[in-house]
Formats: structure tokens, sequence, C-alpha cells
């Protein structure tokens, strides 16, 4: 059995936004960042599936911050992966402030994908592999929710640039948190109130296409429909304000 | 006399695009934020001179890079202030890897602003009570380039939202520099050649405002002109690729 493992960040001038807090998508690109870098350093990060044509992809993701941390705020992530299911990983998160409080924590679902078909890969040999790298702690909330049915009251269109991509040349996680952000009447986030967000994703978006983002308002949640240019659901989310 | 200071940083998975090289607008960021945590360390940063409602506004910056580093790379940023002129002060940078070898240098230059009336200050007092940040060392390159006329081939709008602005509500430099290496033909990106990067700044954009984003590629280099809503150019740049 493992032992969680802490990766120290600090709240930089371009993490925050004009309240000085740090953004949902700074700390999102954090919490990603710790799980690529803790998976590299454990022999099964990205660099090492791809000289076998695989790779890890997000599937859900779900985020919950009790309080945003201000610029230069020193904290440290917490994490640990607790479970091999037959086709979802589950890697789990912790934030913490300098003085050892808890204001923020992740649970994310990661499949293998084989990058020629593109189809996920059967996880029972990884558990196996990697046994030792499991540990023996729950996760920290509950496991991304997903969103059955949006009506979006907006739509915006959004074209997919070379600065939305990531290595895999398909959308990354942080632009299609940023498209759905970027549609809140800004009050809703200046709101200093523990939120959560979760996301999951139905189909990968390449560049070129055009996508169609739409949102919206019931009550204290917003929800949000990505679509690919086929107009079949790529992307779907929820932020709810507590 | 003051010394160069140095901060290490290492290639994120976040910062490379599908070539796995670190791009420009990621090392762009981490120059930037590098300028931003030098001048807080040593008492001269944007929070404290906001409580004397100043800010640092960046002007000018030339950038350049002869390779760009892959995923993991670690490497060192040193930045030294060399000149304080009546309304700019001159920022240089120079990034070099593991090994020694410098493969990037920047040179950026700074007005300071009353935050009331958006006019620049006279900088003879901050180069006399901040006299002892001077480093006698020369830029490591020419200074940032005037680019006077742009021709644009092509335009797209560009509508500024939450995730455009920084924490003074204006659109952040990077989102700038994005905008523009957007619109180039995605084969000029995964060029590994030297590349040289000229931005400067006529004036601020702000959230809600609709943009047009021009280029005009001229033999080897794209000259990008940035106009606001009233369609005064806001922000004229350059690449150059060797």
């Amino acid at each position: 059995m493992a032992e969680k493992s802490h990766y120290n960040y600090r709240v930089e001038p371009q993490d925050v936004d004009f309240t000085l807090r740090a953004t949902i998508p700074s700390l999102g690109s954090a919490i990603l960042n710790t799980a690529g870098v803790d998976a590299h350093g454990k022999g099964f990060g990205v660099d090492a599936l791809n000289a076998d044509n695989h790779s890890w992809v997000l599937s859900r993701m779900a985020v919950e911050f009790d309080s945003q941390p201000t610029q230069y705020t020193d904290y440290t992530i917490a994490t640990w992966i607790n479970e091999y299911g037959r086709v979802l990983s589950t890697r789990n998160f912790t934030l913490t402030d300098a003085a050892g409080t808890e204001f923020g924590r992740a649970v994310t679902q990661w499949a293998m994908i084989d990058l020629k078909s593109r189809s996920a890969l059967d996880l029972s040999w990884v558990g196996d592999a990697h046994a030792d790298a499991i540990v023996d702690a729950p996760s920290p909330t509950d496991k991304p929710r997903k969103i059955r049915e949006v009506n979006p009251a907006q739509t915006v269109e959004h074209k997919v640039v070379y600065s939305d991509i990531d290595f895999n040349r398909h959308v990354n996680t942080m632009r299609y948190i940023e498209m759905m952000i970027d549609m809140l009447p800004v009050e809703l986030l200046m709101q200093e109130t523990p939120v959560r967000f979760d996301i999951h994703f139905l189909r990968e978006c390449r560049y070129g296409q055009t996508l169609s983002v739409g949102y919206e308002q019931r009550g204290r949640t917003a929800l949000f429909e990505i679509r690919s240019d086929e107009g079949t659901p790529a992307v779907r989310a929820s932020i709810e304000w507590k």
C-alpha cells in the first residue's frame, strides 16, 4: 500500500482574477497538473504510456472549493489513487493551506485509451501491475455526478484554435471550463461562497471544429453542454454555489 | 548595485502543444510571472504599488527563443532591471537549461500608472528610491521594436470575456498573444527554428469590448494589430522566424 503524495504550489499573479482570488480554472489546472506529474513520477504517466500507444484520458471530474485562496498564497495538493475499476481509475485530491486547513478537494476518473482506435482499454491489468500505487483512503467527497440533460437558454459558438488544444490535439480540459465560465454573469464568479464543479466528457473535440456552448441557470446551479460540429453532446458540466 | 535574481521552472504538461514543446505563450507567461514575483519580493510589486493607487503596466516586450524546451525540462529564468527612464523601466531576462545553455531571452519595458487617471507617472523618483535594485549588465538583446503599420489580410473578432482579463480588469498579455498566434497556420508554429516576438501596447482593452484581430504575413514575419471597439489600435506585434 502506498501513501498520499504531496505537491506544493503558490497562487501566482496569472492565477487570479480581479477579486485577487485564484480562479476555478487555475486551481483546476493545478489539480490536473498534479495528476500528470504524480503519474509521471511513478512511471505510469502519459509519456510512458505513449510508448505503448496508450494514453490516460480524463472522463469525469468533481472539484469543490470552500474558498478560493488569494494571490501569493502557498498551498499543498495531496493526491492518491484508491480504485481501479474495469474502465475507470479514481484519483483523489485535497488542497490545504499553509496552516493545514483543507479548503478544496477533487475526485477524478480516468480511462486509458488506445491512441489508434481511441477506444477504452480494460484497466484490470493496470490494477494488478500498479496495485502498490493504490492508497487505502476514501475519496474526499462524492464522485463526479453525471449531468443528464441541459436545456440551454443561451448558446455561443467557439471555433477550436491552437491555444485550445493539448498534446493530444484535443481541446484541453481547462479550455472547456473557461468556455463555460465565460458565459456566466460575472457577479456569480465574485461570490465568496463554497462552490462545486462537476464535468464529464462524452466525446473529444478537435482542432478546427466549431463548438456550440450552451448555458442554463437552474436556481443556484449553472448547467452547461458543449456540442461539436455534428451536433452531438461532447461535454456536460454543472456549477453549484452552496 | 544588485545582482541578477534566479527563478526555477519546469515545463509542465499544460505548457506544451502537440509537438510536446513549450508554447510561446507558456514561456512568455513564465517570464512575466518572474517579473511579478521578483518585484513583489523586492517590495515594489503591483501589490505594494496598489496601496498608493499605482500599478506597473507592461508597455513593450521582446522575447527570443533559440529553441523551445520539451515537457518536464527544468530551466532557470534570470532577471534584472538595468535602467529607469523618465517613463519606462527596463527589465531583462535570460532562460537557461539545466546544462547552463541559454536558449531564450527577453527585454520588457514597464510604465507606472496612476490607477485613477490611468496616466503614466514620472519614474525618476523610482530610479532614486530603488537605485540599489539596478544591475549593471546590458540587455541580452535588442529592445522591443515598435511596429508602425500593419495591413491585415485576415481579421477575426474576439469578444473580451472573464478568462481574458487580469486583476486590473484588462485583457492580460498572454491572451493577446494567444489571439494573435491562433490566427497563424499551425505549420508555422511547428517549426523548430529560432523565433523573435515583439509586442507593444497602445491602449488597454476591457471586459465586454469586441476586438478585431488583424494578421498580415510578410515573408518570414507575421504582423498583428488588435483594434478595440472604437477602431483605435490597441496592440501591435510581430513574430519573426529566422
